[in-house]
């Protein structure tokens, strides 16, 4: 597995992302099938990781799954005006089935606010069938003009909630709490990855939403990837596709919906903002495995002592953490380290004859990689000792995420300071600018705004466009 | 919840099971597109279950989920000619994309042989990369003409397994492995349902199969539902897309391939292997909710002395039983008992305010419906009481569901006695006719051969149609 094949982050950060997906045995690029990939038994666990994080807030927090159609009637989509405009030119349209043409085409969900909508107005009906909480787990279709693996696909799989309110304050209440208990749980305990909260401007909401919500991630290039999104849809949706139910004065209402989801750009995510120039680093409580145990021998006689000390030494720990004996006969040691260096396993443990003899192994940390993260310690207590490295190796990632977030981070108080600064990573800036004035930034610095953060600054300042005096700061980035 | 909505088995089987999964709320008819259902909570809840079980099985003996594109190109689904031929006519085909008509035509996968088999091709190259054995979760379509909920719907949601091998051998042996170490066992333990095993005829075997291995269950109407199947491929998908490897003498060789699969007709074998005229019965392991406990109150004061008995009553369940307080006020405890046994959770307990005074609580078996199945039982040793009773509910499910498989199942020697035994169940018979005899038999008696079954007697006996001696007998059945 030779290292020179992954480009180093310095020279070619884009690059860089592709090689280690190749690498590490992500995906493959499915050409055949325009913009699509193949997601490889190694990506495909992490996916699955991030699923079984997300299901159980998702359902601690109320939810149960259910499934709706792929297709969609196409007349569905044209209902809610600006939900249309936003998805039409990317979607995949069924015109024929079994050689024989269809009188109505069905669009592949791009989303399906539309088709669960048209649902929603059969089973609501009072307000005791409210609040409705559904999440869905699917896969979605948008054929992208440059696609790129993980992070946007014409094909991509993904969670989408969708519930249903009495009244405006609890979806409002609804779509926060999705970003807050679930979103940013998740992103920040599970994926060490610290994320920035906030509104989405107008210009950069949902097709359809009255606000939305996101978390905004930073990758080791300061630039932002969207990690998340919690829309209000307001009544938009619901007045749509008739959803109404009678309250308790027997007077008929129109609802309030929310929607709400993450894909598996999740994957981009936790790859771009934790690995490094020998390969992935995964975070230990996601990591599908945590510990490779690598025995060492050269003689049939080494090999049985070696794999009975490494049966001790692993005898507690399932359960307790999730490992793998890689005793296959037919590769060096060195092809071994470097192999699950560049797939990201937390912790390796060496086992070699005169470990046997001294009671001991050695113990490497993924995270700092070469010498500085390997330590000779006593085979007693390694089990407890794992247990305490895994968990500082999950902090180790998620402070310096942090801090690599923190010093990419600036406040800017004019044009020049925002040009320069989104260069390298994220810029505050007092904002009191148009939807044009944003779109003009964009197509100027190649920025967007990000978030309008929920944490605000006490004092107001000038808008580093217009010159007016606002209260309200934004976080402007390049984004993926 | 009002039974009566629920036509009796007796009078109307058909019916009953769309009454039972209409009332039950497991799903609900997409009209707006065609052929599909929606998967309510109810319902999903019991796939997850059975994806869980599944999917532990799948990884236990080996295997590792990956996941390939939705869209397949048209092209692909020619290269093998048995293959196209079976589904041609019941694919759905993409044409347009934002609007724009695309130069070849992508079909929604109807399964996944000829794409997945492009990708091996390219990931396959010495003996060293076998086997490979990936599994995928995903949906698919199939445009159906009759159409039923779970049983045959357009879109479906399964798992299908496809596997490569250096030799016929290895292939023979998955194929089997999976049938019964995945397939059989999960049925049989998990979901209580007794299943028939053998091979297809050349007539009933997957469209570019070499062999196809099933398991059959029977329904309470005496029909055969075929619940799985397991496909030798021999080499004709490896041939068709180039699935070559270089062997240990380094010679060029054609790989040897599988595929195997289950699907969300699963959730109808369920309903329809153990259900009954009350609603839907669960077998405890797979249940999402194993008991529902019904606090019974009149008086606020009442209220709070029974839910203080129900939180001591159920403080050491949790982790060991999955259950459910219904302490919903606005509903009498009748409504909720009725609710309970049509939604079919196993075990269902009563606390009242005179059991709170004796230390006791009433225990009902819904796999025993009315009086006979319950009992007042005292508070000590209940979490063992209900583990014990939860396990009896699942081994009685089995063995009622394999009594009435084994009366329901006759020896024939005639046509005549064919005819009629097919009328009730499933008829063993001595098999030597081709394969437009089957059809014939098909055509006149609506009945197929189901399997070849694996316990084949010692003895030969006389075809049923030819008088031929034979040593093989057929299990015919009319099936669903």
């Amino acid at each position: 597995m030779p290292k020179d094949i992954i480009t180093l982050r310095a020279k070619d950060y884009s690059q860089w992302y592709l090689d280690i997906v190749r690498n590490a045995d992500l995906a493959d690029y499915a050409e055949v099938v325009r913009g699509c990939i193949v997601f490889k038994p190694t990506g495909y666990a992490i996916w699955e990781a991030i699923q079984r994080g997300l299901d159980e807030r998702i359902k601690e927090t109320g939810h149960e799954n259910a499934y709706f159609p792929l297709l969609i009637p196409k007349s569905f989509l044209t209902k809610e005006a600006e939900h249309v405009e936003g998805f039409a030119p990317e979607v995949a349209e069924v015109t024929r089935v079994g050689g024989v043409d269809l009188a109505e085409p069905y669009v592949i969900r791009p989303t399906s606010e539309t088709i669960i909508g048209h649902f929603y107005a059969q089973w609501v009906h009072s307000w005791r069938d409210l609040p409705l909480l559904i999440n869905q787990w699917a896969n979605v279709m948008r054929w992208e003009m440059r696609t790129r693996p993980f992070l946007r696909t014409s094909e991509f799989l993904w969670q989408e909630g969708h519930t249903v309110h009495a009244t405006e304050a609890e979806a409002e209440e609804e779509t926060l709490k999705i970003l807050n208990d679930v979103y940013v749980d998740f992103l920040e305990k599970e994926m060490a990855v610290p994320v920035l909260r906030g509104r989405k401007t107008e210009k950069e909401k949902f097709a359809g939403a009255l606000r939305t919500y996101a978390i905004e991630a930073m990758m080791q290039d300061g630039r932002a990837l969207q990690a998340g999104t919690s829309h209000n849809l307001g009544q938009n949706f619901a007045r749509a596709f008739d959803i109404k139910f009678t309250d308790q004065n027997n007077t008929s209402q129109v609802a309030w919906t929310t929607s709400w989801g993450v894909s598996t750009r999740l994957i981009g995510a936790l790859i771009m903002a934790h690995s490094d120039d020998e390969g992935l680093v995964l975070p230990p409580r996601l990591a599908p495995k945590q510990v490779v145990v690598v025995p060492i021998y050269k003689t049939p006689d080494e090999r049985v002592r070696v794999l009975e000390a490494v049966d001790k030494i692993t005898a507690d720990w399932k359960g307790r953490i999730r490992f793998r004996v890689d005793d296959r006969d037919n590769l060096s040691p060195g092809f071994k380290y470097n192999e699950w260096e560049l797939k990201g396993i937390p912790v390796r443990v060496e086992v070699g004859p005169r470990d046997v003899e001294k009671g001991s192994v050695a113990l490497a940390r993924r995270d700092v990689p070469g010498k500085a993260g390997k330590e000779f310690v006593p085979q007693e207590g390694l089990t407890e000792r794992i247990e305490a490295l895994l968990a500082d190796i999950q902090t180790s990632l998620f402070t310096r995420a942090l801090a690599f977030r923190n010093d990419h981070t600036v406040e800017v108080s004019s044009m020049g300071e925002l040009k320069e600064a989104v260069e390298t990573g994220f810029a505050r800036a007092y904002w009191a600018g148009s939807r044009e004035d944003e779109q003009k930034i964009q197509d100027d610095l190649k920025a967007t705004i990000r978030v309008i953060p929920f944490d605000q600054p006490e004092k107001s300042g000038k808008c580093i466009l217009t010159g007016q005096e606002t209260g309200q700061q934004v976080v402007f980035a390049r984004a993926y």
